[in-house]
């Protein structure tokens, strides 16, 4: 399995101002044509630093990848950097040359001398060609080893990615590396662990990770055996254990939220959700009809904040208010009725609870929340005790609250 | 100027399967505090990797800031890591300890073997406090330089920096550079370009970003001159400057969401509001609801996605809906009408819009969104044309509309 490095240049960076899209956007390529990316580092402006990190990568990595500081608003510094870490002069290339010209050519514009530099790359490289923008790319090879430096601009970089340098770099190696990956919420990352441990334990050759967030616990896997087919074989099986024990709380194995299941499901069975929402204040329903077509089944959405809107709009009763108080199991499931009632869908959603900071009190604190479903057969509710985060608990009683949905959707609560 | 380097533990973030927004928050936060960060590194699971980074970062840095790789499951790596590149032995922590228990406490939970190991830490470290979960934060004090390792969790890293990491680090350096933001919205990046440049002209010394999102463009400045006081001044006067040039564009100049300033508006008049939403379902509401107090002026949210809906919750009328469509100024006024008058509130939003992908005709193409305020005076309204994309036409409706809001209640519309 062949390693590749990964540096980024430039001081918008470093500051915080641009968030990274563009080391993701390659670890993901390299990564499906089975490279292992080893590092990635980011350095400002200073060419000091640029030549410190190419020499430190390309003594580590088989293919070292750098982007950004090419172009002419950035003073093309990597260039420069690149000239002195490889101790090569600049010299006209042909290639980056005619491009160039091309590039100027199609735009009804003639090349200027600051343009004009650009044709320059040190001495050996091969220009990478550069179908959206003028910087052409930077491809050195050295005792086996490739570098590449590429503009920052991710359309400029994708393309040159994608064209150029992926179907080169596949030729290089024989993939030999399966990825899996399963979506589980409603079981806390300890206790997943706990549960799964046996299963892990007879898969040495797989390789596991566990990322916990709020939408719950993502458990990726990675065999990396003889073959591609031993690889495949290893994570397809390893799959299959761990969902048997596992059950309806993996909700996913790919890149989607519970909310794509709950909305596949509505449809399959033809029926319609309406959400009420007190502590949630809007949030399950903004997530329900983030997702294309999901009108289909969402009719209604309650945002019942104040006790009043409870009352007026879900029917929810002043005396189950006053005696057992806004954020309690009554109020829960009196929401979920009355939301499924008024709207006539036949399944409802209902979340009170105390989000934070304010609010709590010895007997209620914050953190408390009840989650409730109506439809389906008889209502049913949970008590929640979450954190201090406001935002937090509002998106992790929003995820139990569909997660209690979806599984009285497979007919489990 | 002290330096900090940032380094990544993950193989999630070398793979590209997650992207590392850690970073561009912690580069944010220590560079507004003047520190200059001149490196970050982002290295996987494998504990030589992580040493190394440690050893370099430390080697170059200030202060160094490590994120990933600490929880409750067996990649738990960077607490091995640590032990090894300061070559100091874990050892139980009872600051560690005791936050910990709190936490399994408060959520009537006890203490297992593996959360249990979460209370060692290398001795003669201090335990971070991690307010949102269970893995504390190791800060080590070497020769004037400070190295932390914290959770790769962004709401537990975050709390971590805020609350403990930024409020130490600002003592340990005297600052010369001030910043300044200016957040607009309503106003298209190149035309507010062009309405403050005469004054940007005459601040050479201010350095100026301009950074658009779909909230509007956020103005930032900053200036680095011979004192705090002379950087304090220009940046003071280039907002006044710039504040009387732009007027009400201008909603903020922390870094807080419209919603705040309506709140405050809100609170001010004793006035409540509601909300109507069709295309950005519940979106408004929860922008709304996640400011704490709002419950002090919000009270109704109606998510009418159906037609039914926009009848039965808000009286909109079955004629104007068959003869001009839902997506329609007419509709949309009736909208905030209905809900205000139903909610008893003083002002109320309404949107109604064809966010996409599908649902688009000639006539009403994917972007159209009609916006409306009721309250205040005469009901008004806004024909909005945005672009292809859902998620974004969403968000962009859903600022316009506070945005109106805002304006409404400043008395400007």
């Amino acid at each position: 399995m062949k390693t590749v490095e990964i540096i980024t240049i430039g001081d918008e960076i470093l500051t915080g101002h641009t968030v990274n899209t563009n080391f993701a956007f390659i670890g993901e390529r390299l990564t499906a044509i089975d490279y292992r990316v080893i590092r990635e580092t980011t350095v400002g402006d200073r060419p000091e630093d640029i030549v410190e990190a190419i020499h430190d990568a390309t003594r580590r990595a088989d293919v070292v990848i750098a982007t950004g500081g090419l172009g002419p608003t950035h003073d093309d510094i990597t260039r420069t950097a690149v000239v002195r870490a490889f101790g090569r002069p600049l010299v006209p290339n042909a290639e980056a040359r005619k491009s160039l010209e091309e590039f100027f050519r199609v735009r009804g514009r003639t090349l200027d001398r600051i343009n004009e530099e650009q044709a320059l790359l040190p001495e050996g490289a091969r220009a990478v060609p550069n179908p959206v923008g003028t910087a052409a790319g930077i491809h050195i090879e050295e005792k086996g080893r490739h570098f590449y430096a590429l503009p920052g601009v991710p359309a400029e970089m994708r393309a040159m990615i994608t064209d150029d340098i992926i179907p080169f770099l596949a030729t290089l190696d024989k993939p030999t590396t399966t990825h899996g990956v399963l979506f589980t919420t409603g079981i806390p990352e300890s206790t997943l662990y706990e549960t799964v441990k046996p299963v892990l334990d007879r898969y040495p050759q797989v390789k596991v990770a566990f990322l916990p967030g709020y939408q719950g616990v993502k458990i990726r896997a990675s065999a990396s055996l003889g073959s591609m087919e031993e690889s495949a074989t290893a994570v397809e099986s390893w799959k299959n254990e761990l969902r048997a024990v596992l059950g309806s709380a993996v909700y996913s194995e790919t890149d989607e939220a519970i909310e794509i299941p709950i909305g596949r499901m509505l449809v399959d069975k033809h029926a319609k959700m309406a959400i009420a929402e007190s502590c949630t204040g809007g949030l399950i329903a903004q997530r329900i009809t983030a997702i294309p077509g999901s009108s289909a089944y969402f009719t209604h959405g309650y945002v019942t904040y104040a006790n009043q809107a409870k009352i007026d709009l879900l029917g929810v009763k002043q005396e189950t208010l006053a005696q057992f108080g806004a954020v309690s199991e009554q109020v829960a499931r009196q929401m979920a009725e009355g939301a499924g009632k008024k709207s006539g869908a036949d399944y409802a959603v209902a979340v009170t609870g105390i989000a934070g900071p304010d609010g709590g009190t010895a007997e209620k604190p914050v953190g408390l929340v009840y989650i409730a479903i109506a439809g389906g057969g008889n209502t049913i509710h949970r008590r929640l005790m979450l954190g201090n985060d406001r935002d937090l608990n509002r998106r992790r009683a929003a995820q139990a609250a569909l997660n209690l949905l979806r599984k009285r959707l497979l007919g489990e609560e």
